[in-house]
């Protein structure tokens, strides 16, 4: 490969695939539109354990299991586990891994994590540093909310653009084995910061990064818009898709009718008390391991380029006074029988 | 490459060079024995910033810009960023990379970060998917007491096991360039948990991690401890290297004379106030960049297996009663007269 300078995208000529993903949700989520499409709905947000943290972690370990399952192996068969979460010095995949007995290596790129660990999980398999390797990314409405906010026992008034966190745990096994879903490109994000300082406005602080990374991703690559049968973002929820298609309106770049968020899809806002919409490392995992897969190996779609969008919101630095910068990392992904296409 | 299964080491056939280093380290470890090594020495813990956050970040910044300096280029030949720390949020790195405008990987392992950074950015560059990839670390003992344990300013007492966080950064430049030092391998370690719960233990916590990684590395690579001129781990300072020691003497490995410690390096522990050593994700990291690689270029040691520590320690898991984890990755460096050797 020749590498042109400033290219942010990593192409993989092995085609490395999806062949098994795993979702895990919350009781919320699971009174979604999208219900239909998760592995497991748990009851309620504790999932038996003591406190929401260990319940998070507790989902990741079940996603990472199912997803082995799901692909007939045994965790022993995994040689990596390329994951992270919301939560301080990631404790939620860290807890997971140590159970789980899998080499980790740790990744922070807060909401927008799935793509990085799914982006980096093709990378290894690709390049043939692992024959399995497993992306897993777990969010929690409880545990996030008390972290990054207040606690939801506080009862905070939250204003229209905030977004609510989205309860459950992904988990994709990327391997060298053929299957029906494969993983093309992988566009690593720059940070940007446009001087979003409002904690409860994520979609805000994230949508440049993901208009970026989108027509970073498409110069790279030498694609259009239409090569894809859809872009969604990770969870820009309602006001940053607003921002996203008119900051892609300024750059000429018509998203026509192929473009969604994760964070628009999850929930239905009409009906459930979530304000702009989800969000969450889990939201993008959710929604792509779920309903879009479902669709690409029935057919329905055949070229998606994920964008999974993350606002690194810090309290601390939030406290003194500097700004929310965004990142977003794009991940592509093909029905197999499309291989040779652009 | 047949991978053996339960391998946890990545072999790089293309050899990627380390063509530059920077360090950048506060006035206590300018006060240390290895002072003459590092290239800035700052006056004092805030660096001409407002507070300990922002000195750290800045001290990254300044170390990949070193970094990039030394090796002759400007940063926009940097295709990746690969990086991570030890505050909430990744936010010294996702600080510094924002206005390095370099397109980044967040990383968390705790200490460990500095060769889960090393490692993956030989990988990136061993399988092509860059030329030139940046790994770059820091720590602050101000952010970090006040974010792990409490705020200097309370002046608590601290028990001899204690350990004196790294202030300063290190960056490393990999490229596909020849130079003097290369990458050969890369063992990713497991989560191990013996149980630990004292958070002024963290050495303890982190040797089971460090004997276990170093056994996988032996057993994947075909080597023995002899076959490496230093066996060098992170940061498990006075108490968790005697019981590194007893580990592989229990493992019948014998360590003779090959074996040593970055936090036991760092400081002299007779004048300087520093309990067991040193330890954060710089103490390995600028004591790496700074007098191995150095002694590297000179040929006093051929080849040099770095085994980073982290302790996952997290006071919300902490404060909720679960113990503290621990995770070591490997870095496997050579000088590069010696190819084509085992």
């Amino acid at each position: 490969m020749q590498r042109k300078l400033g290219a942010q995208t990593l192409v993989f000529p092995n085609r490395p695939c999806i062949i098994a993903g795993a979702t895990v949700v919350g009781p919320e989520e699971g009174e979604g539109p999208l219900a239909d499409y998760y592995d497991l709905i748990i009851d309620d947000q504790l999932y038996g354990q003591k406190s929401w943290e260990a319940s998070e972690r507790s989902m990741m370990k079940t996603a990472v299991g199912l997803a082995v399952e799901n692909a007939g192996l045994s965790k022993e068969r995994i040689d990596f586990m390329l994951a992270g979460d919301l939560l301080n010095q990631l404790v939620s995949c860290n807890f997971a891994a140590r159970d789980l007995e899998i080499p980790l290596l740790g990744l922070y790129g807060a909401c927008s994590t799935f793509a990085q660990a799914l982006g980096l999980a093709a990378a290894f398999v690709d390049a043939d540093y692992a024959t399995h390797a497993i992306a897993a990314v777990s969010s929690h409405y409880g545990t996030s909310e008390r972290q990054f906010r207040f606690p939801t026992e506080y009862g905070g008034q939250r204003p229209p653009s905030a977004q609510h966190t989205v309860t459950g745990s992904g988990a994709a096994l990327v391997a060298q084995v053929k299957a029906d879903i494969c993983i093309t490109h992988f566009t690593i994000g720059k940070v940007l910061d446009l001087g979003i300082k409002d904690p409860y406005d994520m979609g805000s602080a994230m949508a440049p990064a993901a208009a970026d990374t989108l027509q970073r991703h498409l110069l790279d690559s030498g694609r259009k818009v239409d090569d894809y049968d859809l872009i969604l973002t990770g969870d820009l929820a309602a006001v940053g898709k607003k921002i996203m298609l008119e900051l892609m309106q300024q750059a000429s770049v018509q998203m026509a009718t192929k473009y969604d968020d994760c964070g628009c899809l999850i929930y239905d806002r009409e009906r459930q008390q979530v304000f702009a919409g989800g969000s969450g490392c889990a939201c993008s995992a959710v929604v792509t391991l779920g309903p879009i897969l479902n669709k690409m190996k029935k057919g329905e779609l055949g070229r998606v380029l994920l964008i999974a969008t993350g606002a690194l919101l810090s309290p601390l630095t939030y406290q003194q006074g500097e700004s929310i910068p965004g990142i977003a990392h794009a991940v592509a992904l093909e029905h197999s029988s499309l291989e040779g296409g652009n």
